[in-house]
């Protein structure tokens, strides 16, 4: 595609990263990405909690015409810290290009899986 | 973020908060709000059901650059009265100030564990 | 609400209605509608499918602040026809006052259980 | 209808295709498109991945006034090529007439059955 698709900003108020899985495949969840334009995306993600501060310097590159699946349990800023573990959190995932962003979870916690997935919201 | 993201007025069609749980994680519904502004949200929460009059006065507070996930079983309007269980039900989630809002399930009433999602309706 | 919330027309594309469960849940599908003004909303549901005509006929009432889970394994035309099992079919929801229309299925086919929750697509 | 309904491009971020399945039911993904226009759509279907080009030449026919369940895993391009396996990739849907996408998945991988669906972004 040459023109624009998708949005620059993305919101996803329902973030949870549980710490225990059960089975083979590990509790997760995922941001994931489509850049169908022809120039890369520079992505940053802000992560918001219920009682301390935003976190920020989250990054990622989707290139052009390629998709990321970026895993939120694989993600750290650049001082190695992580998601947050078993607390409530929030994302917004901002791009330098359009981008189109969908939220999935996969949980094994305490079933053998569970999936949920949506869209994410546009600004 | 200092512009306005998101909206006053989101819709949640499916509500429904099963009494039975199995395992130790109990059957939940979340209304998630994410607030990237710089000022509180103050929200109100409205049911509808099918047979009877709706219910207002649940409130809830996200702060700045915050999130708050609103566990709807542990919801009270300011006369102590809860979400009804084994009905279904509908929400209505009204903010001073432009929010993002996603619906999410956790069922354990048959299986171990199911989930859904959905960013809710705004207006 | 005395303003207009929501779309007179939604779609869903992704119906099934299995003719298999497992324990005492029985699989099935809603389509969730809230109705926040102060109308009732008369409903018309089209079917829709791979290989034959589509299906019309099929009504609902959802009163004026209520909100009406029509269950699609429930659902009768006036010749009594129900909606066909184990074959993939879509939807049209049409109403005569804007309504907002969310679609969840419950899947007991082979799992215990299973959800999946949209908001439907508005016109 | 003789209106537009939909888009004529979609876009869906998360797509994942696993080799394993448990149970009876095959673990599936499908891009479930609804045609409510009197015009059959012809539909382009174009995958893209993390790190290789991207394809294309995947096609669908779905009739007036019908819907068209697109298994993911039966879909072949010209040359017979089908969707790669346990790779993270994302799809982009073309119609030649305005359609609604919706995205659903069924993984049996290591559950008995978990569900995930969204209505699809479109452009």
């Amino acid at each position: 595609m040459s023109g624009k698709a998708g949005s620059r900003v993305w919101f996803i108020p329902d973030g949870f990263y549980p710490s225990t899985s059960s089975g083979k495949l590990k509790s997760h969840e995922a941001i994931c990405v489509l850049n169908p334009n022809r120039e890369d995306a520079h992505i940053s993600i802000t992560l918001y909690f219920e009682d301390r501060e935003k976190m920020t310097g989250f990054e990622a590159v989707c290139g052009a015409e390629r998709t990321k699946h970026i895993r939120m349990d694989q993600l750290k800023d650049k001082n190695g810290n992580g998601v947050p573990m078993d607390v409530p959190y929030a994302m917004m995932v901002e791009s330098d290009v359009e981008i189109i962003v969908q939220y999935s979870r996969m949980d094994t916690t305490q079933s053998e899986m569970a999936l949920m997935t949506t869209i994410a919201y546009p600004l």
